[in-house]
């Protein structure tokens, strides 16, 4: 009894098309065709994240193949060619990225540039003719934001941001603890996401200018995420404040910042995050008759939760993948909403609907006042 | 090497005489003669955490007696004179309380009535001649809780407030824990005290004019608190909001806050508290090279802990005394106070800082401005 309606439910999220049964026999074939076709995915920035995260994870999709790769960098290029045996008519810099339109190989850009150059390479993307996958932050404004939506409609092409934890079945269990009403109705999240964040101080997480800001949108954002995808409501109003412990090193960008928000049904939540601390992140979901929590919850890998029945959170065939389990779902994910299996749960509107809230926590840190949103 | 410090902090903390050798003789003569003297208490205001916590926890001192009560219930003078063999001389009612002052059975009252009429009964006692031991909200204002002090100080009588925390070996272990640096700076502290209020509608706890307030005054408290002698250091700013998910149980008081607080050092704290939810109580610390928590840290019973690095924070000679524990460890406390072995670490002072900030959140609440204070 307790096992099934669990499995059901990620189900039914993994592919939400299952849900409804009437279409079942339409989606078994896409699912069938989806299953021989893949995606050519082109990474776009070679740093960190897509040397270490995205690139194997790729090598356990299902629908996904790495066929080609943007870097302003020509000793990553060799690099890269030589290990994933990517022909060299599918590398490409930003300046000449707009040329993918005539290449067949490419179907989709995984975009994991800088925050604030999401917009330009989205849009050259998708006006190249290539869906898009863009990494969180969406972009360092709302306005870039609104963009990019604009563009890739107009291009007719698919924009999804990675949002790595909305493919994560602990998260995926929390959803559904909240939406069934498992321990009643919900009160108040507590989350968090701290990191001590050990990069030299030319890096361009430290620059206010390609970051657009620091912990808060960078890490902070994975706690605001589970405030709206635990409720299932967007915030009403918000509150924060920020503090800087190391101002030389974090004189661009927000070292550690608290904030709080209210939720329309009354669920309120207070959140934390840093740059500067040791690596936290996770959040405790408190409701009537009982309270769920995931620590950690945002990891890469050895995610983990508890319930106030005793009953343990744990999905251990998520485990034996480690660290590329949610980016490789995250990316088969996109491939089927290509394919035309499903829609996507993480279009840019949602990387937009954050970027306000961001924003609204900005503005409250700088002028004291809560801020409404609505 | 990581047992001693510990006992040696507690021990010192539990004592504080004993950290200064050179009035080690002069301590040890006066903790001699408080091992043969038992303070005389009476208990004003039997309710339930009197019948069920204090007088039991009574029974567990080294140094207290139960010797009165003061009671406007005449059936509950009754069933205690039986229970606890209090002779007749020994009960008061709120009207009769002043003639405690001819009366040498009693040394210390411990002011257990509604928040709102702590300052009438703590002053009723000093000036009868009595130490005064005061629960937690102090009083509904600061001008209370100040003239509370005030007249203790001009009575030369003894006033402590009945923080049971600070005498809790878990608490104690994490304060050492952030003093001496374990983990490094500190950084975030998350704490939140959630209940279910499960009391008639017509309780004293829902009436504004005798708690002063809900939730927050009463166990959002503990979190306020801990953020403090965590710290060990003062807010310089808060902001709050509110949200009532049963705006008719909690017509006149606050049901579901949430704050956060910036302390001098640059450290930040989210808080929550509940009068309408499912039980949780504690808080995490997140320093600079690790965290430490308490989960739960807050119950009378049961409290437990873990590290960044692993190690358990747990005291089980501490659970075998079960819910009695901490209240007869801030009895004796208080009763070593006034045989002079040592000084009050709950002075009323602690008490009105509390008050003064829970009343900038409210401020902020009703504002939806931060609040500064100096």
């Amino acid at each position: 009894m307790k096992a099934l309606p669990r499995r059901r439910f990620i189900r039914q999220t993994l592919s939400a098309a299952l849900a409804a049964p009437f279409i079942s026999t339409v989606v078994t074939r896409a699912l069938a065709q989806a299953a021989e076709k893949k995606i050519g995915f082109a990474l776009c920035g070679l740093g960190s994240l897509s040397t270490h995260q995205i690139a194997p994870a790729l090598q356990h999709t299902k629908n996904c193949r790495l066929t080609g790769i943007i870097t302003g960098t020509p000793a990553k290029a060799e690099k890269w060619k030589a290990q994933y045996n990517i022909p060299g008519r599918n590398i490409y810099s930003y300046e000449t990225m707009a040329k993918m339109a005539d290449n067949p190989d490419i179907d989709a850009v995984y975009v994991v540039t800088p925050n604030a150059l999401h917009a330009e390479h989205t849009i050259l993307a998708a006006k190249a003719g290539k869906h898009v996958l863009c990494e969180k932050p969406m972009e360092a404004s709302s306005e870039k934001c609104q963009e990019m939506i604009d563009v890739c409609k107009a291009a007719n092409r698919l924009l999804a941001i990675g949002y790595r934890c909305r493919f994560e079945p602990h998260n995926l269990e929390c959803m559904r603890l909240a939406r069934e009403k498992v321990f009643g109705d919900l009160r108040i999240i507590q989350a968090c996401f701290d990191i001590h964040l050990d990069l030299p101080s030319g890096a361009w997480r430290f620059n206010k200018a390609l970051s657009g800001g620091g912990a808060l949108m960078d890490v902070g954002i994975y706690a605001l995420q589970a405030t709206r995808f635990i409720t299932g409501e967007e915030p009403i109003a918000v509150s924060g404040m920020e503090t800087k412990t190391d101002p030389v090193k974090f004189k661009e960008v927000d070292e550690t910042v608290v904030w709080q928000a209210k939720f329309p049904s009354g669920v309120i939540a207070d959140c934390s995050t840093s740059y500067n601390s040791s690596l936290v992140g996770g959040y405790r979901a408190v409701a009537d008759k009982g309270w769920f929590q995931l620590d950690p919850g945002f990891y890469y890998d050895g995610n983990r939760g508890r319930r106030s029945d005793g009953e343990e959170i744990r999905y251990p065939e998520v485990d034996s993948l480690g660290e590329f389990y949610q980016f490789a779902a995250e990316m088969d994910d996109f491939a089927q909403c290509i394919l035309g299996v499903k829609a996507t749960r993480v279009p840019g509107e949602e990387g937009l609907r954050d970027l306000k809230i961001l924003t609204a926590i900005y503005k409250s840190i700088r002028t004291g006042e809560t801020v409404k949103l609505g």
